[in-house]
């Protein structure tokens, strides 16, 4: 058996999210279900972590194993193939065996695509803000979500998960055309967190909130003090990141 | 009564084209109701011509009449509420009620999209073409479409109308990114002209045709002779023009 890593680029319009679930077609599943067919067997497929319903991947990481005589640029060939077109395979290495696409992640990066004007195209690739936006206040705001935090005002109440310090490397807001661009690189997310940390700064440049108010709600650690979760289709998962012991052989 | 004249945008993808026919819906269809919901009445609109199914258009134009005490700028914030999120409008003026989006058009300009690497996002948008293509060359055999000519050779052969002579400003094939970009801006354009060219362009990219195999299909006035009818989904109605007396009020 050898393991394949895949880097797959998906348009979550529709989709209910990465993770197989007993509602709706996922992105796991039809994965799953296109292995499957190569194979003649069941195939596993895990991912470096779930998206949601209508969230986006420009670089989602996967692995699973296969005992077909197929070199890696030859699967991405086939698998484009045979899957949808919204789900897109942008590369696949081999890699060693002891190589989970899950438990090896050592960073993410996700953005956040708002767009300024009406635009038929980016209906379900950005979210719409047409209201004024203070960017100098929210980059300020952005400054104080850096670093190593407990972020547990920023994710939903109820994560299961007792550990919620995470640590952001970088945080950025970029003007691109008509677009506006959050990126951010961590160590990892919590559940909805981008999400949260978008809405709330929608409400810090829009002046409900001032930019300082960010370290506020950090030291509450109470999901109340925070604003709205963002809507989910301006959000991508755009890359994740292993250490370089694991890259491919 | 007033005459408005609106600049709408629309993803094509879920349409049956831009005019109202027996089967499918149309952009037309769409608009048409939405004005009714507004009015309480019928609402005849007049586009600047057809697209195709799946076409899409950055600057399809309209114009219709309406009784109700609404500034233009109103008009464009009540039709984006109530229009269906794939058709926006992007511009409306009062114009003369003289004005007619159809007969007093004196130009157009169209871009195909064609895109080079696989991409999730954009398979409704632009058209996949994996294999090698020589743009010098393409470039060449483009200009032998500009100027005024007789395209019996690039339109459906059953095309009704007597007049297949049509004057081309200006061609030209753009790099942006991984994509390319075929834009033609002319006195107008036959049916299916604009995917027939394209479509034998991509033959001349890849070694099919010579350059000035062109000059030759012209003068055939023979639709055999050219290439393939390019997908619809790499097509944008970008721009109508017209003359600067039939400007706003």
């Amino acid at each position: 058996m050898r393991r394949f890593k895949c880097t797959i680029q998906y348009d979550g319009t529709g989709y209910s999210g990465y993770q197989v679930q007993p509602n709706g077609v996922t992105i796991q599943e039809v994965v799953e279900k296109t292995l499957a067919r190569m194979h003649k067997h069941p195939v596993k497929v895990i991912g470096s972590g779930r998206t949601d319903a209508r969230v986006h991947a420009q670089g989602q990481v996967i692995h699973f194993d296969t005992e077909l005589a197929i070199a890696p640029d030859s699967m991405v060939k086939a698998l484009n193939t045979l899957l949808p077109d919204d789900i897109r395979v942008r590369d696949c290495k081999e890699v060693a065996s002891d190589f989970e696409a899950r438990y090896d992640v050592v960073g993410k990066e996700y953005r956040y695509f708002v767009r300024r004007t009406e635009d038929a195209f980016r209906r379900h690739q950005s979210v719409l803000i047409p209201y004024a936006l203070d960017l100098d206040v929210m980059r300020q705001a952005m400054t104080y979500l850096v670093g190593t935090h407990d972020f547990s005002s920023f994710c939903v109440a109820k994560t299961e998960t007792d550990n919620r310090i995470r640590t952001i490397y970088e945080a950025e807001l970029i003007e691109y055309g008509e677009e506006l661009i959050f990126r951010f690189k961590g160590s990892g997310f919590l559940y909805n967190q981008i999400r949260i940390m978008v809405g709330t700064l929608f409400d810090v440049g829009r002046g409900r909130f001032a930019a300082t108010d960010i370290k506020k709600m950090l030291a509450a650690k109470d999901r109340n003090v925070a604003g709205v979760t963002a809507p989910p289709h301006g959000l991508y998962l755009w890359e994740v990141f292993y250490p370089e012991s694991k890259k491919g052989i």
